[in-house]
């Protein structure tokens, strides 16, 4: 697939995932495109978990609508009528999840271009999400982030020792489609907003 | 270009630019792309500040210079020799820096998915960078990441507010060629893991 296809093909799939397994070689396409992303002093610092067991899925599931709550709690009148919905997370329905962790001592204690920048790790780790999130795209697949957890569950979940931290929990798995529009415009959450509202020229200006 | 060829001639550029301005339609693509990244609660809480301004680009080259020193000193022996060979930025070279910031107040107090996870935002500020550098590579430019700062310089430099953080420098530019392979790699700094030793299955496992 083309690159800017898959840029603007790509969308945070809640619903469509038809639960049909991920093919092997499909997989491991999308896992090593996460692991050729750039990294802080070649650091690659990203480990993937790959969670497929019904019992630890279904747990993760019962956890994660329990800060769904959370949240809905905190919203009055319109925000919480639009909340309630929206699907936040397919987590059974796609049958597999990749966690994602980040090692800070992953090259040792003098990586290139660290020093300066202590989250410069970490910030590598999400470009390797994204390398996954776009090559899924080119495959046909979709992929979910889902970040309504606490990090010490998510880390217990997976085995975690205390210097890995979690980032996120992608649901990865086959589709029925891709919807057009992304799901909080089509419930009316919110809308995209223009290029220039984010665009400067030498100085940094309130928009 | 097709994604997974986009995904491997990605470089990390340090000595390739050849200062040719980068076409204004060309830009317009490779932000867009950028902006078009998956975002939390598509709070989409990332900006971009153009530094084109000579001044400017001395100033935060002569600021590296000295991060770069600070690293220096910290190395021993073959660590060192094998460091001073190393080019680790381009910033007058390219002509073109792009500052990424992230905003955490960026989609007001409510954002989807962001109350448990703090970071969330910043991960997909990330999430943009990777499509900036994507896009990139589509059109035939270089991008480098320079991480040799403080982040006050950079915010200084740029006219950041307080709540802003500086994400990432990127020195953008056009280029004579993209080496196959990595710098750091190619001057004996550190190799390239295979995907094996970062992957799991259910439970995370020492490697």
């Amino acid at each position: 697939m083309d690159l800017y296809d898959a840029i603007n093909r790509r969308r945070d799939t809640r619903a469509e995932f038809t639960g049909a397994p991920v093919a092997e070689d499909v997989l491991t396409r999308v896992l090593s495109a996460a692991h050729s992303a750039p990294s802080v002093g070649m650091s690659q610092p990203w480990d993937f978990v790959l969670v497929r067991d019904p019992g630890k899925l279904e747990a993760f599931h019962e956890h994660v609508a329990t800060q769904r709550a959370v949240f809905a709690d905190a919203l009055d009148g319109e925000r919480a009528e639009t909340f309630s919905r929206i699907k936040i997370e397919g987590i059974r329905e796609s049958g597999l999840g990749i966690v994602v962790g980040h090692d800070p001592t992953r090259g040792g204690q003098h990586v290139l271009g660290r020093h300066a920048i202590a989250d410069a790790g970490l910030y590598s780790t999400c470009l390797a999400i994204q390398n996954l999130w776009l090559a899924a795209t080119a495959e046909g697949l979709g992929v979910g982030w889902v970040s309504f957890y606490r990090e010490e569950f998510l880390s217990g979940l997976v085995g975690f020792p205390d210097r890995i931290r979690p980032v996120a929990w992608l649901c990865v798995g086959n589709v029925a489609d891709l919807p057009d529009t992304p799901d909080l415009e089509r419930f009316g959450w919110r809308h995209r907003s223009p290029l220039h509202s984010v665009l400067h020229k030498e100085t940094w200006r309130e928009r």
